[in-house]
């Protein structure tokens, strides 16, 4: 049983998945979207079809297609093929939610004072099972009494800011503000950002960072503003085998969610360079540049 | 008779205004929006006064007050107070149009061959009473065979990329391809966009400009991949009583056009300091840094 996250703000409906190809369906049309979220349905996917022994490789592969970028997802199917139990996915889902708290208080200390976070997409609890990664620091650091309020970019074209962060904000009662992709620049100018937050759906090993489309736009406007943009991600996000971002698959989704009616383009996700991160901020701790000295070592760990 | 923009590109309708109030309201809802329509449109709306001998001091007030950002409508209002005539307002319209094609052939030799041109927002026929500003210069730059493709910013909350150039392109036979404004940076990066082109609603004498919220992103986004901000506009939009961009009002709209369910900010400009723009081009030529010497005089010249 998936959240049905298509159907939110307005709605709060599940999807019932029975078959690996349910899930990976599920998964493509973003019922269930995030990069951690994505890895944990898959690996609930896969224990399925081994309880009924069923074709694991088959349902491997089927999943595996269904979105390209997000490395979470071979990660996890990767750990289920290993141990195709039902125990292993409630784990893994459980380890996730887990390494979002300790992001969090790892992160805690990146938050100045009555900071206006500024954060993009949507990282929270429905992107990774619960709690979240950039919306989890974000979490902490309103505990902790460090948060004034967050500026929500929408997110075109899904809206999963405006549709999704905003709803989970609204649940948490951190204040909030949605704001159109292009006017972050413009809080930006009038001095009224203090961190921009985001999550992460694949970091290479020199820290490039792939994430939805219009975060690359925002680290450039940060860097130009001298404001630090912070990455939160587990170290399933962290792939050893891409060297830089150039290594990353960029999913390029139906140009009918942007227009229908005119010729459109609509890459999911862009790569923003390593060093236009301040930080990357994983279970373990806060890394810095040059993160090719630190991420390779770290996305080893991750089990 | 105005054409109702907020119809398109589903439908052409039009709107029929018979008072001064009728007009601001089509002005203040956006039915015609662009700052140099904007003020053909108050010109009408003055001629519609005078001509059936009403108070010409209060619907003088009543337009202005439509909309705060655009200086045109300022200027033609004034305009119309010293000849409140129909054939005055022609006159306005007639100009502005020809100042557009002035300004696409001043502009033509600012795109390389080939260009991949990206626009925000719409500078077309639509908001100029014909031909367009910005994209009256991509239509001269195309007709020269310079183009190759524009990339249309759908520019969020209200879309007029998306709805209005895209329909202009469309019917100019030009190749368009519309994106999401967080995607813009993204293209830059790939190196797949050679100049970018806006419009503009006022410009200080230093050649800060304000133009649809979003451009200033792009300015900087500009700047960073080492492209050329090309401002196309006419002396009508040249604000000599402001010395720079913190002189002029900027319109914050309903933030139900951005989400009725959260709370949400909606300014709907934003500034670009004039040293992230390479160049202005007027009716009159191309302007460049420093424009505090040359702007000033010539907007002086705006009759």
């Amino acid at each position: 049983m998936l959240l049905d996250q298509r159907l939110l703000p307005g709605e709060v409906g599940y999807l019932e998945c029975r078959t690996a190809g349910e899930v990976a369906e599920a998964i493509r049309t973003l019922a269930v979207r995030g990069a951690p979220a994505i890895g944990i349905a898959a690996a609930y996917g896969l224990a399925l079809v081994a309880s009924r022994g069923e074709d694991l490789d088959d349902a491997y592969d089927v999943l595996l297609a269904s979105r390209p970028t997000a490395v979470n997802l071979r990660w996890a199917l990767d750990a289920m093929r290993d141990e195709p139990t039902r125990e292993r996915a409630e784990r893994i889902h459980a380890d996730e939610v887990e390494r979002c708290r300790a992001m969090g208080s790892h992160a805690v200390g990146l938050f100045p004072d009555g900071a206006r976070v500024l954060t993009h997409c949507n990282a929270g609890g429905l992107a990774t099972g619960g709690y979240g990664t950039a919306l989890g620091a974000v979490r902490a650091a309103f505990e902790a009494g460090r948060v004034e309020h967050v500026w929500v970019d929408e997110t075109r074209p899904l809206l999963q800011g405006a549709r999704l962060t905003a709803w989970e904000l609204e649940g948490l009662g951190i204040p909030h503000v949605v704001i159109p992709d292009g006017a972050a620049a413009s809080f930006m100018a009038r001095g009224e950002v203090d961190v921009i937050v985001t999550g992460a759906d694949r970091i290479a090993a020199n820290g490039d960072t792939a994430n939805k489309i219009g975060t690359y736009s925002l680290a450039v406007l940060a860097a130009h503003h001298g404001l630090p943009l912070v990455v939160v991600a587990p170290t399933s996000t962290l792939d050893p085998h891409a060297s830089s971002g150039a290594d990353i698959p960029i999913e390029e989704r139906d140009p009918a969610e942007v227009t229908a009616r005119f010729p459109a383009r609509n890459p999911a996700f862009d790569v923003t360079p390593g060093d236009l991160v301040a930080a990357i901020v994983t279970e373990h701790g806060v890394h810095r540049a040059p993160y090719a000295e630190t991420l390779p070592r770290e996305a080893a760990t991750a089990r």
